[in-house]
């Protein structure tokens, strides 16, 4: 199918769900990017997911965000329970907003929920020529080192900034071996997952991502990649007044509240202490381009680069979409 | 040696060398630190490489910073080639001064050099009650993924913020698999290198510390390190007007020129959202350690807490000082 007659059909399920106008396309939106840039773990995969949290009203699709002011750089969102899409991309509005004043915009959101990939917020800030880091946390996936429970999510840090070419940087990296929207879509499309990312809830290595949702993802670099984790759940839950410590709850499988879901958007202005950034960004990725490859390597990528031409690829294309998720979409509409 | 001992003669070392009382003061204490905690890499082993610069003009032992206000929360600091101690100094100084002002603090440093560690200026900002992320580049080390050469430093990431309780979380990791300091403490001490951490120049697995130096440090986790790395040279490097893509100097081995390290300190209050953020932290790290542990796992740590008992059981006892640097301290006051 065309990617537009699938995002036309999501905004319909979101509106006939509750959410008004702009918020449907906003979801539709994010949605169907995850899909065209081959995030298919935050894609149409969720899309059920999400109209089940609105029908038990652990999603609001009516909400009342209250936005505080701290001061014309840094702004406090209370999201009222939003779906993380909306709450995010008011976030990123004003952070860039905040940053274009003041050189630095800084923007904390709790109440909210998963809100897809982080990329897709850092790259509003790119195209507004700022620099971005963008921190969230996620449900209990990741087991602090040395524990054997799962308690952090698998947090991503993502960081974005202008590269003077039509393709932003943006590294959007989760701190576990592997994504979580990956295991689920293995799980639904029934296939493995690699070796060395998981352990079953005994504390065995596992290639079954059922058995790794009921266990534990493993970090990147052991007590590095925990330390990362429990940072972000710091920047991103304690700081900002969201769930934190496990209490984010996972939107699968938890229906005993609302997700508690927080993030953090910070912006700078990319030209703050030098006026000739892209210049120097341009240089900067030319010169490692031309680095000396390892065997079978035919280009080095930039992070985005690979997630960009895929996107470009994607769009020319029809959207290739597994039955089960046909299934979802007309049931939704129904 | 009594640790304070020896701090007296490092203090009399930089003076001889030209520095005033006032830095050689901020040197000593950052070098002896570094022994305390255990991060022999970053203390006394580089003493003599200190002194070799700023005899051959490349550290200026009288620099003339000029910091520049770009707005109440955000600083620029020319370093003049300052030593990395005493521009991170006043660095920190200065973010923790603006965040204290506006709630936020952003200060970019160029034309410094290596600093020791970033969790040393990250506890000064702790101590302040405020959270901090630190990033510095340094002289190549790693390769970008997919490439043979390596190109960015081991480049760190810090985080820090207070717990409620007197050791306080300091997140201090670099992106590489082992530390660059540790390498080079294992060569002088003719020590092997743990297996997987490095390539020799031919790209051939070593655990040769001088192959290693030679040759490509691995970086944590494939492309989600190398893009860390590459995220830290942008931030530090490219966006402070520093040198970045593998142009800031080898200290040890590169005597063409100043290093032209950058750096970047980002300071936030604690309670620029919440209230109690100290009640909260202090909850989270409660709930951590009270998880099921690994066999054979006593505690569960959170970073900094291992660096901060090892400093407390140091201040007691002698330092002891490997006969090749006792050498070196004689030599250099002499």
């Amino acid at each position: 199918m065309n990617y537009q007659i699938i995002e036309k059909k999501v905004f319909l399920i979101f509106k006939k769900f509750g959410l008004n106008h702009n918020h449907s396309k906003i979801c539709s939106k994010a949605i169907i990017n995850a899909e065209l840039v081959g995030a298919y773990g935050h894609g149409l995969s969720r899309l059920k997911m999400y109209c089940t949290r609105i029908s038990k009203k652990l999603i609001n699709p009516k909400p009342k965000f209250k936005i505080k002011k701290i001061s014309p750089s840094i702004t406090h969102i209370d999201a009222d329970n939003s779906i993380g899409f909306v709450a995010a991309d008011i976030a990123i509005k004003k952070s860039i907003q905040n940053a274009k004043k003041t050189g630095i915009g800084l923007v904390a959101v709790k109440n909210s929920g998963h809100y897809g990939l982080s990329g897709y917020y850092a790259e509003q800030a790119v195209k507004k020529n700022l620099i971005t880091m963008i921190f969230t946390n996620a449900p209990p996936a990741v087991a602090p080192h040395g524990s054997l429970k799962a308690l952090f999510g698998t947090n991503p840090i993502c960081f974005g900034c202008p590269t003077g070419n039509k393709i932003p940087f943006i590294l959007d990296t989760s701190i576990s071996m592997i994504n979580r929207g990956k295991i689920r879509f293995a799980e639904i499309n029934k296939l493995n997952i690699p070796k060395g990312v998981a352990l079953d809830k005994f504390g065995n290595p596992t290639i079954n991502p059922r058995k790794a949702l009921y266990g534990v993802q493993l970090p990147i670099a052991g007590f590095r990649g925990s330390g990362l984790a429990w940072m972000i759940d710091i920047l991103s839950g304690v700081f900002t007044g969201a769930n934190y410590g496990g209490k984010v709850k996972d939107p699968f499988d938890d229906f005993s509240g609302p997700q508690g879901v927080g993030h953090l958007f910070l912006t700078f202005k990319s030209n703050l202490f030098v006026n000739n950034f892209k210049k120097k960004i341009k240089k900067n990725i030319k010169t490692i381009k031309k680095l000396p490859k390892i065997k079978g390597v035919k280009d080095i990528m930039y992070p985005g680069e690979n997630k960009f031409k895929r996107f470009r690829l994607n769009i020319k294309k029809k959207l290739v979409i597994p039955k089960n998720i046909k299934k979802d979409l007309s049931t939704l509409l129904s």
